[in-house]
């Protein structure tokens, strides 16, 4: 095998859901990596050499190959190191597994945290459009262990990543958003995700990620 | 063969670059489909009940199936009727043409047309870093028929359809974005898009579309 001799690294930042769900995959593959952390307010000469089109992490260099944007870096690592699939080989629920990982990305950060932290005054309703969002996913997930069935998938690594990051992001605002009663199934996902050393692993300490959310949170109010 | 019982429908909007890649995927690939066209202002109750989420065209559907969002619409068409491959196999390339059409997707109608049209006073600025943008597409293309090498392929399809919907948005403000001097490569390559029957069957009447891209750009300077 010449996997051994594979170079493998991933340019980050700790606290992003982004960089956390690309070493998810990494580590649920088993593919030993370097992790180089990115102090994002001085990017490194080498994130703007390997990224010079968004400047952005997570970057993965797999030998001589850059990879960009992590829903498509987990892709490419899925197709790479073959063993245990992320993603279902079925098209339609692979199709379905990229739309919900799409939406996700594109409307839980936004919704979810900085349309309530601009709207001090209208929290509530900021709250309700997000819990909106979140009712797809508790509908989804609904009777199964995980959005990928029996294993951690496509869709349980981009979620799971957003939410470790979005859930110490509203504690900190002294907000339980997604609470038991009313999505039970999510709560339970979320502790069996929990259970799976390759996610638990790759969870930051709550303290530590509240107190980055609240600085993200003065950043925005301020900006 | 059963597929000649498929039911293969596409709700769309004439306009749209979204609905059109589709149409040139379903056309490369030689699928009959039923193409019901959406009043964008008036949603059917059919749209609204296969796109809850997003209420957006295009929607696909494939017998029982509904599949959303533009790119992952082609990945499914691409792994569903496996002739005419559009997306290469290739790990690598794969995740770059799919990074690339991200990156037109969620740069070139903002920059290129709506910063544009909203930038009335320093439309300079707004159309410098426009052609940034396409400088990465006109070394991305350089030296080859078409993204995809010697067949139209995903970003071909992303791009393109981009292309034969900013071009005449362009033209309606006075603007040739992509000069030949400039940007011959790309040049080239529009030209080579517009020799393949599937995609050709899918670029609008230009007076038309620049008619659309005016009124869509009132629209913007309105909100």
């Amino acid at each position: 095998m010449t996997e051994k001799k594979e170079v493998v690294k991933l340019l980050g930042f700790w606290a992003s859901p982004f960089t956390t769900r690309v070493e998810m995959a990494l580590k649920i593959k088993g593919v030993p990596y370097e992790y180089l952390e990115e102090d994002l307010p001085n990017k490194t000469p080498l994130l703007l050499e390997l990224n010079p089109i968004h400047k952005k992490v997570p970057v993965l260099v797999h030998n001589d190959k850059i990879i960009l944007e992590s829903r498509v870096i987990l892709e490419y690592i899925d197709q790479t190191w073959k063993r245990n699939p992320i993603l279902p080989q079925d098209p339609y629920k692979k199709a379905t597994a990229r739309f919900l990982a799409k939406f996700v990305d594109e409307q839980f950060l936004t919704v979810g945290f900085i349309s309530l932290v601009k709207a001090e005054n209208g929290r509530e309703v900021a709250m309700e459009e997000t819990r909106e969002l979140i009712m797809f996913l508790e509908k989804e997930v609904t009777g199964k262990d995980f959005f990928g069935g029996e294993m951690v998938g496509f869709l349980d690594i981009v979620a799971g990543s957003m939410t470790f990051c979005l859930v110490p992001g509203w504690e900190g605002m002294g907000i339980d958003m997604i609470p038991e009663e009313k999505f039970p199934e999510l709560n339970r996902w979320i502790k069996n995700l929990k259970t799976v050393e390759a996610v638990r692993g790759c969870i930051r300490p709550t303290d530590k990620q509240i107190e980055h959310m609240n600085k993200f949170a003065e950043k925005i109010k301020s900006a």
